[in-house]
């Protein structure tokens, strides 16, 4: 079974308002087997709507329209609806009888202009809406001339009545029309997503160590996306039992962990951080210190992003400035004006005057250039120097990343936990 | 001219990740004239890519594609693109370079994988990728017979490449085709469009102090936005021609301002920082140094996302607990016992020796409860206290911040950014 979803409203398209309905949406239905193939939003336009109903209808055996149902003149959804359907428009009069209540209940006449919305298509039926106004509308779409036929529920756009109508009124239509049962059939499989995560390596070096695991036939599948800076790895398993899609993803996430080993640094909710945390605090309590330039304190922020962190992290200090760097952290002026703020050199004694002051297990320190400014041809913007020390000595490590000031200071801040990572796996950094 | 916007990916479809690309860019269009009718999403499947492209481009002027060019087997915008335009794919000599050497800079042998990253479609022009190694494709659809022509961008999905992409390869061009022109017809109606940021009451508040302002009706429209804690007013002016949107965008802007008073902070791209950084830089340089407890960092972060941040911020202290209060700041211990680590005395101590230690003109503390544990009766989670010393005295206030840790301690760092505007304003803070 496909489904289309269709988002209405000008503040979408216009870029106003971020469209969250049609990925809520979509993960309601995949939960329940049916895979949604497309997202459409238009404007507030009543040709345009009755086009993208007429056309996604033709493509999908299930449309869900949001928005468009309200009771003033922006709102054509129903109009369009009606027409793209065939049918003429009537008055329902429970629904009617509906509305007047609803306004009677809060002390109000209820408005001419919401009558409208006890109309809908001859033949379609209403869907009941406990948080509002406006009902939302189940029609048959049947193609012109062919055998084709779409279910087709229009609901209102506003998040909060719209979950509410798609949970009470439109969940139990789609357990009939056979969604997410373990019939077994095609119509009602299940759908169930992973994902790992990577960072460090290129999305292209993360799609060539998994090799036909990425192949477009396979189920599961697997692909990669990348959000900044992370490449993570996404599973979804299509299978027509749940327990052979739960089976079928975990083999799949097993032979990707073969795959790519120790870049995979968590799954799912987990973050760089919070998997650090995890490891600080797995047998006895490890405390890490920071000393930042570059990244301002970015790298604390995400060590402290964690709930509970105040039991690994106690210390910090932030030193933007040359001077800031010998105040705070001692580092030689002479080191400063031989090898520049941004050597390995400089975020070693960095480092190492942050663990002893702190008297933690470990320190992590950065330096770099985040820019737009301060590059130049030996140390371009984009160069950034990070140390880690332990007990036993301090590892420094340089590296080149591309991108804007943002992106510079993010994967900063993520290098220097990854190497800490790798610290307490006891393995060495593969950068 | 209308544009549709075709984002691509199966994580989109699925509803595992919420379309921001798609809203960004058609607000970047309308900035410029543009309307956007239409988005769509599609799953990484190359019949419906090219379904989208084909049908898309035969109904829109401009269209805007992100998504399906990285290296990888599930990236396949480039291939169905050429299908759609039906020319063969070749190979850019100098784009491979251009990859290759971008390897060879990290110290890395190119993949095999990344080589296709170099085709384009015949007659199409790649367009520059400063952030990473996917160029965009610009290209010119022509419809089948008839006398229809749609111009197609297709731009990387990670969002950090596609915006810089946009701005420094899209937008030269929309501006030559007569995007943002007076040419003042119906067609082409200019839609301009400001944003005016205030922090710190909420959007009912400042929905008050806007009154009829935000009539449904009125042109310039106004309405209000909400996005981590700062409520923003959005104006809309639709006119003819370019001067007149400019001129009545002005002058309900100057209304707003009007009603609104101090409590605006910016407009359009200004954040808190920034507008601090100008204030901090306005006449003679004035620096701040931090001393965090519960933000970990955050508010040095975001004075440190400013470029050239480095000229009033050179010193910051995260301490983040009581022991480290003491060593680093000084903070009585016997003051910490009997009033609390969250709390006014503590914030002031810790702002009066940052300031001294750093020689700063100004130094913000905060100290507060994230959560989610460590709430009492007396002080629950949300409860932040915030400090601002400078040559005269300490100025100290007690928050009551809603929502979660992460929440809880973004509002913080901006409840500190604002009550240093307004000192740096020289009136007192409205809250």
């Amino acid at each position: 079974m496909k489904a289309i979803v269709v988002s209405i409203g000008d503040e979408l398209v216009l870029g106003q308002t971020v469209d969250t309905n049609s990925s809520w949406l979509s993960r309601e239905l995949a939960s329940v087997g049916i895979a949604v193939v497309e997202h459409i939003t238009v404007a507030d336009d009543s040709a345009a709507i009755e086009a993208a109903i007429s056309g996604a209808a033709m493509r999908c055996d299930l449309l869900l329209i949001n928005g468009g149902l309200g009771p003033t003149k922006d709102d054509l959804t129903r109009e369009a609806l009606t027409r793209a359907l065939n049918a003429p428009l009537e008055l329902n009069a429970d629904w009617l009888r509906r509305l007047e209540s609803f306004f009677a209940q809060r002390g109000r006449p209820m408005p001419q202009t919401n009558r409208v919305q006890a109309m809908i298509p001859r033949g379609a039926r209403l869907l009941d809406n406990t948080a509002g106004t406006a009902p939302g509308i189940d029609a048959d779409f049947t193609g012109g001339g062919t055998s084709r036929s779409c279910r087709i529920f229009a609901m209102p756009g506003v998040p909060s009545e719209m979950k509410l109508m798609f949970q009470k009124s439109v969940l139990p239509h789609l357990a009939q029309m056979g969604a997410g049962t373990d019939a077994g059939t095609d119509a009602g499989a299940v759908i169930l997503s992973g994902t790992l995560h990577t960072f460090g390596v290129g999305e292209s070096t993360i799609g060539e160590q998994l090799g036909d695991l990425m192949d477009r036939r396979r189920n599961p599948s697997v692909g990669t996306t990348v959000s900044s800076g992370v490449v993570s790895v996404r599973i979804n398993a299509r299978f027509a039992h749940r327990d052979a899609a739960r089976a079928e993803l975990e083999q799949t996430a097993g032979l990707c962990r073969d795959a790519l080993g120790d870049l995979i640094y968590g799954s799912d909710e987990q973050t760089l951080a919070s998997v650090v945390a995890d490891l600080l605090t797995a047998d006895k309590v490890r405390t890490v210190a920071t000393a930042e330039s570059c990244t301002g304190g970015l790298l604390a922020k995400m060590l402290t992003d964690i709930p509970g962190s105040s039991g690994y992290f106690q210390k910090g200090w932030i030193t933007y400035s040359n001077q800031a760097k010998t105040e705070l952290l001692d580092v030689a002026p002479q080191l400063l004006a031989q090898d520049g703020a941004v050597s390995e050199s400089v975020v070693r004694a960095m480092a190492q005057t942050a663990r002893q002051k702190s008297a933690a297990d470990f320190a992590l320190a950065i330096s770099g250039i985040a820019g737009p400014d301060g590059g130049t041809p030996a140390k371009p913007v984009g160069t950034v120097c990070i140390a880690l020390a332990h007990a036993q000595s301090v590892l420094a490590r340089t590296f080149h990343f591309p991108g804007d000031r943002q992106t510079i200071r993010d994967r900063s801040a993520k290098m220097a936990l990854t190497l800490l990572r790798f610290h307490l796996l006891g393995k060495p950094a593969p950068f």
